[in-house]
């Protein structure tokens, strides 16, 4: 090679041109397991199973137990904090591999190879799989020894034929020979986790570890800890540490600790944001999966094809790299070679930068929702908002997990696009010239306007110093303005450079906003709007929507309260009546009539706390029946006014709460 | 022309094809009024100007009048709301056009010739050019009439000599003919406006109207008016209008209203934003006329060269519109025709949209400034600020105006390009498409997805109505969840649809935010980021600070309050000690000791006066002589909490104003 001519040109050597990859033919592959067979006989087992639990699920009823026919139907209490979040959160997952599998597949279920209608049996798939799933997550329902039993078998038959199958067929003619396999990879730990789980329920239901209740929502403890909590006297540190402006250093640590999930005591993230948080990982692993395997390989493939006629190609577009053949190959094997780094770098970053919103995202449910409990509604939401269950918020509180998901996916895909295009501008523009010291066409331009530039430099510190020493004068503490006269003349004269500088000013926020937007486009936490405007960004009017629901249904102090009611009940009578209604302990308040026997004296403090609850729960009191024989018009314009305030009220419950205790 | 053929094109006969405009060749003009000799002559005009009125300056100083050589160097009270704004404005505008005058020209000064040092000249220029209108400011300063005559002799001198260069030589050959023309009508309307003005004003010295005092801010009646407008009791609708929510219709008459700016009587704009006003308006018009100028002549003389080669050279790129080779001129000078119209009509809207938002502006302007008046700081910054001089609030200050111009001229090119796009792709993939009934390319990809819409729609449907009228119950005006069992099992079988939705609602929040960040780029008094990183947006930042420095030197509650103890003071002593300091009235009270003569009810009345100020005015308490001798420790600690109240206490010095005088 006659380096001789092209010393500039010194590109690193990446060793021997690489020889032609052949383009590997796949063979296609039938697993022994035939996906066709295994689907029409699980699909007949889930309904045989989901038969066998119909039956005890209805032979329990009539022995009056917890749980029947409704529970089977519900198996997932998406209100309720205290639930062991990993079936449904696994059982989340799989459905989402699923769905990313149907869309991407050019053969969406494996019942046909029809591949002309694909669309049409995507759609059939999307209702196809929740449905098939949906045995593994009712199984754990009826807390009984038969429907674990069922759940372990059902979860070891969808896991070890799917291993099975990746075992079989590892490499796939699909976008790359183990996207694939890869790809299954999150759908087999959630298939694994349910399979470890089932078997582990029904060795504590064997040895009678499991408490019957553990899923019973009011009876945890976990809402009486949080009321404990929060009622507990904090530290004095705040008053002695508020005069003090924080330190730079420290707001940094702050800051960069606002982005570090840790996990506290007495919280617990609703089961929606639980499987939105892995859902939402789930995603990231996908986008990412696929935005590598679709694009690096091809990439390589191209890298290795290059031969001396790429030098007769770009001569025609009248690039001249190098007289010599062999040194054009060399350069643009090394370009495409950046190329592929920088696209893998842009893949990395906005993986970990996608990965550090998750957290972030969760660290603002978490205090959201905390302020939110304490009817901290203002600085949540920035206006005034009632907070109580309404059609639009139910429909965003139903789509709300799939909705993360959906963000994660085109947030991630645009964050590589944008972090690809800045890094191919970076590496070609600056790294590459200053590297090789040829093709300075940006620095010499730069420097070429050093006049311009010095003059800005100059006009921006001649105001700051000015601004600094000959404007303000500083009297005791306090600042005013000096020397009016010469600094309305420097404003004047220095009109036409600021123009310029408020160019400079707008490139620089044109810049900020769009990186600030695009790394952001996966949160629906926050919205991207100016503040005034907020609800007009769909994402996260939705999300705001969503903790109205979570807020006003499941308010930890509402449920402490309603558990103990529920307890101080259970004491006296064990009646089932009273303790099918557990769930929804809300409407206990509805059945006080019914308890005629009780003594004076229970019925007395029955009323008491009846009463108490009205008091501090006034939405509870359209529920009762009187009520709903009076006249209600001034009532109606009253609530207008009081339900906006129902949040706090509810804490104001828990408040009061500790005062009568400590009486 | 064989029609017949191609029955589908029957693109609109645009009249015969236009014969070619020949290029013309516009021939290089002197005007009789040669610009260097002209330039040469009014420095040295400007600079004898200077002379006499620094000369009649000194004379007034040795009369002891109010006004001596330091106002003459600082002609522009930038914290004035009551000076007559014209003259800053127009000069200000004169700037600006000399600005864009010398960055658009090859030939930025008139003295050189020189274009290949263009940076260096351009450069000069930034710094000439406001000193060259300085005079035109300072003429109005001394109220006097030499300097009127002066004045008018300036400004009519440059009145004329641009006129009749204009009339001298219409056309250049720059950008298009006519482009300097229309360029440098509002420079002509600036001038006009001055050679209209100072006139008037000798008119008004000689017939005695003027007031000698007319610029002396304190002594102006706005303040007071403003005062005992915000004292006067206002009619006590709001309390009836609260308890209803408004209505659709008259939201969106709200929403209207609150883009379109109406005087109010008792506030006045601070100078600064009355010049960003101007400015704004200014830059909005030379930016449209440069792309308008820029642009459309190239596609005209673009559609008008078309001629047969074109299909020759469509073919070359394997783009067959028609076999027929006039079909295929008229299709592409049609198709050239409507990148001319959707040119323009994005040009329009993008005019129009700034508009809409500079009175947008206005608009918050005034609210931002009455609310920061009222001591509302919270609601203006969304969170907590000391109002008060600083060197950051300084430099922002200085820079506002020359910033505001700078952002709309960045974000109408922006929005004038991402509307073209739009219009562009809206044009040829829809209505195109439409009208001929052919290419519906886009419709067709619509329509073979009906099965995945109408799935979409449905599944959107069911959670609504379901919503609506299912999962929540209504009981005497609140609601609550109902059929939980249900909810929860249709919110899992929907995940998999909704994710799907949940992309299209993605999709729609990049569209939403885009286009609002686009349409908003040219404005600084909102921020494009989340409401709690507002201020890493620059241009937000740079507002905020101006409107603190604004607020804390211009509060007219403040320069009442001043007003009316200059007055006090005016009626016992004419003192030209006490008048001089006029104009920073806050300086008064460091000057009480020096008046021993009085009786002693007067000092009596001072004194009150004076712990009056002192009390309701605490940052005032560093000035006085006794306070700085003393140990200040505690003050200092003191002073940090009492700043960040400084805008609510001057209000309330206001409320207590009116309450000591209706004692």
């Amino acid at each position: 090679m006659d380096k001789n001519e092209f010393l500039d040109y010194e590109y690193p050597d990446l060793g021997p041109v690489p020889s032609k990859i052949e383009a590997e033919i796949i063979p296609p592959c039938d697993p022994t397991a035939d996906d066709r067979l295994y689907h029409i006989c699980i699909t007949a087992i889930s309904l045989v199973v989901m038969l066998i639990l119909a039956i005890l699920a209805r032979q329990r009823k009539v022995g009056n137990r917890q749980k029947g026919l409704p529970g089977l139907l519900s198996p997932v209490n998406f209100l309720d904090h205290t639930q062991h979040k990993g079936l449904a959160v696994a059982v989340f997952g799989v459905l989402l591999c699923k769905l990313w599998g149907l869309i991407i597949s050019p053969n969406p279920l494996p019942f046909t190879t029809d591949t002309e209608n694909k669309q049409n049996w995507v759609i059939l798939g999307i209702f196809y799989y929740p449905a098939l799933y949906y045995p593994l997550l009712a199984c754990g329902t009826l807390h009984n020894k038969v429907g674990y039993v069922l759940g372990s078998l059902l979860s070891w038959t969808h896991f070890g034929v799917l291993v099975w199958q990746k075992i079989d067929c590892p490499r796939t003619p699909l976008i790359h020979k183990h996207y694939s396999l890869f790809s299954s990879l999150p759908q087999i730990a959630c298939l694994a986790f349910l399979s470890f789980q089932y078997p582990l329920f029904l060795f504590k239901g064997l040895q009678g570890t499991e408490k019957n209740n553990a899923t019973e929502d009011l009876s945890s403890s976990y809402y009486n800890d949080y009321v404990k909590k929060i009622l507990k006297k904090k530290p004095t540190k705040i008053s002695t540490s508020s005069t003090e402006t924080p330190k730079l250093h420290q707001r940094i640590i702050d800051a960069v600790k606002s982005y570090i999930y840790t996990p506290e005591e007495a919280f617990r993230f609703p089961l929606k944001l639980a499987i939105s948080g892995v859902v939402s990982f789930i995603t990231l692993y996908q986008v990412g999966l696929l935005l590598i395997s679709a694009v690096v390989p091809p990439l390589q493939t191209a890298r290795s094809g290059i031969d001396e006629d790429i030098a007769n190609v770009l001569a025609g577009f009248k690039i001249m790299l190098s007289p010599d053949k062999h040194e054009v190959v060399r350069i643009v094997t090394h370009y495409m070679w950046c190329v592929e780094v920088c696209f893998i770098s842009a893949m990395t970053v906005s993986g970990l930068v996608s990965l550090a919103m998750l957290m972030r995202s969760m660290v603002l449910h978490r205090s959201n929702l905390k302020g939110l409990y304490r009817g901290d509604i203002y600085n949540v939401y920035n206006c005034q908002r009632s907070i109580r269950a309404s059609r639009p918020a139910l429909v965003c509180w139903m789509g709300y997990t799939s909705f993360t998901a959906a963000h994660v996916f085109l947030g991630m895909i645009i964050q590589t696009m944008v972090f690809f295009l800045c890094l191919l501008v970076a590496v070609f523009l600056i790294i590459m010239p200053i590297l090789h010291g040829e093709n300075l066409i940006l620095f010499q331009i730069l420097l070429s306007m050093w006049p311009f530039w010095l003059m800005i430099v100059l006009a921006v510190l001649i105001q700051h110093l000015t601004g600094r020493f000959c404007f303000i004068k500083k009297i005791a503490g306090t600042r005013d303005l000096h020397n009016r006269g010469n600094l309305f003349l420097l404003t004047y004269l220095l009109f036409p450079v600021n123009v310029l500088i408020g160019v400079l000013l707008a490139v620089w926020r044109i810049i900020i906003t769009a990186l600030f937007n695009i790394v952001h486009m996966g949160r629906m936490d926050i919205s991207l709007l100016n503040r005034n405007v907020e609800a007009f960004d769909p994402a996260y009017r939705c999300y705001a929507h969503y903790l109205k629901i979570e807020v006003s249904q499941s308010h930890p102090v509402m449920k402490a309260f309603c558990g103990m009611l529920l307890q101080a009940g259970g004491q006296e009578s064990s009646s089932p009546q009273r303790a099918r209604d557990a769930e929804e302990g809300i409407q206990l308040v509805n059945q006080e009539k019914k308890q005629h026997k009780v003594s004076t004296a229970k019925r007395a403090r029955r009323h008491w706390q009846l009463l108490y609850t009205l008091v501090n729960n006034p939405s509870l009191v359209g529920t009762r029946k009187h009520f709903q024989r009076q006249t209600t018009e001034s009532f109606l314009n009253g609530s207008l006014n009081r339900s906006a305030k129902d949040g706090s009220k509810k804490e104001a419950a828990a408040k009061e709460t500790e005062v009568a205790a400590s009486n």
